[in-house]
Parts: C-alpha cells; structure tokens; sequence
C-alpha cells in the first residue's frame, strides 16, 4: 500500500460536524464558525530532515520553508493566514543553536506576512528534527476558490516557472498570498491549488476533483533555468520539459478562469505583477485525463504525473 | 539547554497580531477571529513511538490517546472541541492495518466528542511513528479560564484521582469537557489547566503566572488505587504521594475557584457528576512557591515539582 492508498483508506467516512465547509482533499480544510464574513481556513504541513531538509541546510531556510509552505496552501484557497503553531520534534543531543535559527527562519517568514506564532510544542523525535506547522486562516465568504470549480472551456494558468525547484528555489520561494487575493477580489477564479508535487500530478487533482479534462501545450510551459541547466547536465539529466511537470517544490499558484476573461486577467496581472511571470498553458474540456500537445502531436499524462516521452 | 529552557527561548518576542487573546504559555492558543459571542481556542499535540507508546500498545489506544489529549487542553480552557487535522509521520515499511487501526482511535474519539476530523497529511519519519494533532475549537466569550487568574484565598480543586496513570488510564481517560464547560458556565473559575506532567510541576505553571503562592494538604490528595498498588510493589517502588504529585498523564482538571463558592461548587458537582471525585486539595496563598502540609510540618516543593520527602 503506497501513500495515496493509504489516505483513500484513511480518510473514507471520517467524523464530520456542521462547521465543515470542506474537510479533507482540498489544498486546507474549510470551516464555518461563524465569524459573519469570514470562513476559516484549517491546514497542517511538515518537513523532515533527510526528506525535506539536510543538516546542511541553513537552518534559518529551514524555518522559512516549514511555515512558507502552509502559507502557500492558504494562498491556493485566496485566504490570508492569521496565526500557526509550530511542533519541533528533537533528537536529545539536539544543537540549541540550530534550533533557535530554525526559529528564527520562521520568525521571520511569519512577521513577513502578519502571522502571529501563537505557540506549539517541543517533542522527542530521536533519530532526527521534525517540524510540524499548524496555521489558521481566514477567507472573505464568496471569495473561497477550491480545487473542484474548473469547467469545460477555461483557461488554465501558473504562475512563476516550474521545474529544478531543489537547486535552491525550495528554500526562497515567496507563497503567491497577494496574488491569489487579487486574483479572487477581481476575477471569478473556478479552481485553484498550489503547485507542491509538480504540474502533471497537481493539475491531476483539479482535473478529478471538477470531473474534467485538461489539453496542455508544451512550448506554453514557463520553464524554469534551473531546469533548462541540469536537463543540459550530463547523460542522465531529466528533459527539461519532464522537470517542469514532475520535479515539485514550485510552490506557483495553478488556476482556471472562464476562456473569456483570460485576455483580460493577464493584461491586469502584467499591470499588478510586473515582476511575477504569469503563463496560460493550455485548456480544461470535457472529458477527463491530461493531453500534452506541441506540433508533432499529442500525448497522455499517466497517472503518476509522467509523460511517456518519445 | 533542556526542554524548558529551549521553550523560554524559543517563545520569546514570538510574532502576533491582531487576533491573538493569550499566545504561548496556556494550554491552549486564543484566537479572535471575530465570531460575535466566541473565541476560537487552537492546539497542537504530538505522541511519538517509544516514548508516549510503543508497537506493543493497541493501535486503537494510541489513536485514541493522540486525539483525547488535545481534546483535555480544549477542556482546560472550557472550551468546546470542533475540527482536528492528523499528522502521521511513518516509516518507509509501515504496517498499513496497525495505522488504520490508529485512525479508527482517533475517529471513535472524535465522534463521541463531536469533532470532525477535516484531513491532516501523512509524512516520512524513517525510524518511529509520530502523531501530531492539531485542534480547533470555540469558547463562548466571557467563559474563557486561563492559568493566570488565581487569587490569594482561592480553593483548589482536581477531579479524579492522581498518580500511576501509566499501568493504563493514560490510554483510557476521557477528557473533562463537559465537566469543564459546566464549571465555567455554574462558577467563577479563576485558573484552571489540565494536568499533564504531574500536580506539583502544573501548579507551579498556575502558581507562577497568576504570581501567587499555594498550599497542598496531604492528605487530602487523592491518590489513585494503581499509584497505591504501585507503592507497595517492591523496594523501588515510588511513595504513594509522589507518584500523584508527579507521575503526569492524569488528564485531570485542575482550577481554582474564591474560597467562598467551594462548598456550594462541591455540593453541585456531586449532584452532576456523581461518578467523577472531586478534592479540594489546599488553598492559594499570597507570596510564590509550593508548600506541602501534614501534621507533621510543610514541605518545599522544588522547581523540579518532586518533593523532598524527610
């Protein structure tokens, strides 16, 4: 049993109760506690060293990238995040040091974006530094996008480029919260979700979630340098194009809109953004699956998010 | 650097805003999130393998256990328990029926206290399990009972019986929520927190933040019957007593209330809660520290929370 079977398992009939707007499958959870113009945005995230971070990693970067994480699965729901906790688990001999660096990486992230850390907890991990953040949000009602809105006829795009995250992006990423506010504020936005497992696999979950296909063209792609530089690397290098669907850690908004208002929404991000690259890459239809398209024709995204290349 | 003093360096100038109530340092975040007549209460709780339980304990209990523990850090603050997300960090050779044992725990759990569980994450934690529980839930305005609120003359109060809980009702307690929410409604509680690591360590917690001093009587400490058997198993058995100031895990309330509502609160919770003890173990003084009494003098609890017994 892999991971993904393992959730279908755990999470089929789990408890819910009245304040669930949307439980678990979506980039946070959803809840109504009544706050008369706000939902309540719900998300737990962790990193763990020797998966998601060496000892070698500045540990300041460490902390940035255990809270900037969840703070991009709150951007993918157009929230803004309010306040985390912050679970460290330690190894006995751990470097007090480290540690507070580790703090002070997600001190900093947190004052960055207005999010109070309100607490947490030290635990003992023995065999290595775990870090677990939980962190609140809040979304303006009506303003909630989800993964499961895409429609036959939109436009999909992504922000940022993708691909050769690990050389460094990984660690720096800015999460897109003025963005996706933005988008949400001034378009009908149907579907959107944060890139953290690699296009192919992600575009996967809003193609299933809204009970649609996708067309993506190839030469639309934003591919990043740092994988266009190691698809040039030596004999074993993954094709540049591959990285940009599969490597992960991009950490770029993904989103559909109505095909009509795409001209539009890209001629007000180029205004609002300047600096922040935003692509249309292709199209949802009807249907279901993910075509990859360029002039020599097309091809099927397999279910693990890799493309049989020719 | 030990645990503690990694915390007091950690959470020190932490990031807040706006919403936060009571950050770091209660048992429970308080959040205002702009609900008209409730605060939202927000924690996080992590159980690890070989230390909080081991392959040898029933998967159930486990998953029970993680759950029951933040849901008595909800009670701790009179609060009602709403939404939970699971983390689950597991190793790569993971028994996929023993974890879906764990989560069927946690979901009894949270039906028999009405909190949905809304999705959480599983991760990679090479050598051990690690559960970490992050909890929502809501207090009404004006019920919220903090660790800061004793008062010199204040009685103090715990329910059930203390000491021993590791021969098995630290797998099996049920966490005091309606007991809690009944004395926040009834009385005027003044401090109140549940007891995790041991009386003498949890009260110096109150003690210290409310800025007062405290007296235990004891022999009105109630003890429970597997610290007594435990007492009496051999010649490196603990003393009875000092399994029930600081064996932990009893999940207790402990509060404090003016010396005056003590006999009416008394009377009242027998006639509600007729089945769970509840002592009035000494009384809050002016002045800081712990003192134990008998009639044979008092004693100095130290900084450690154990006792130096003559």
């Amino acid at each position: 049993m892999n991971e993904f079977e393992l959730i279908a398992r755990l999470t089929k009939s789990l408890p819910t109760n009245e304040a669930v707007v949307t439980g678990a499958g979506d980039d946070c959870a959803v809840l109504d506690l009544g706050v008369p113009d706000k939902l309540i945005l719900f998300k737990t995230d962790a990193v763990v060293e020797g998966v998601h971070f060496t000892r070698e990693t500045p540990p300041e970067k460490i902390g940035r990238k255990a809270l900037a994480r969840c703070l991009s699965d709150i951007a993918a729901m157009a929230g803004t995040p309010v306040a985390a906790l912050v679970t460290i688990g330690l190894p006995k001999d751990f470097d007090a040091g480290f540690v507070a660096k580790i703090y002070d990486g997600l001190k900093g992230v947190a004052e960055q974006y207005g999010v109070a850390i309100v607490g947490g907890e030290t635990t003992t991990n023995p065999e290595r530094i775990l870090i677990s953040i939980a962190l609140l949000g809040t979304v303006p009602r009506g303003r909630l996008v989800l993964r499961s809105g895409a429609k036959a006829g939109d436009a999909i795009f992504v922000t940022g480029e993708l691909g050769g995250s690990l050389a460094g992006r990984h660690l720096d990423f800015e999460p897109r919260l003025a963005e996706a506010r933005w988008l949400a504020e001034h378009f009908t936005i149907h579907a959107m979700m944060d890139l953290s497992d690699g296009l192919a696999g992600d575009l996967r979950h809003i193609v299933h979630a809204s009970k649609v296909g996708a067309v993506l063209l190839k030469t639309a792609l934003p591919v990043a340098r740092a994988a266009k530089l190691r698809a040039r690397a030596g004999a074993d290098a993954k094709p540049a194009t591959l990285a940009a669907l599969t490597d992960g850690e991009d950490f770029e908004l993904l989103f559909t809109v109505a095909g009509q208002d795409a001209v539009k929404l890209l001629d007000g991000w180029k205004k609002k953004f300047p600096e922040v690259k935003l692509s249309c890459i292709g199209k949802i239809v009807a249907g279901e699956g993910i075509e990859l398209r360029d002039k020599s024709g097309s091809q099927k995204l397999n279910a693990h998010g890799y493309v049989h290349f020719a």
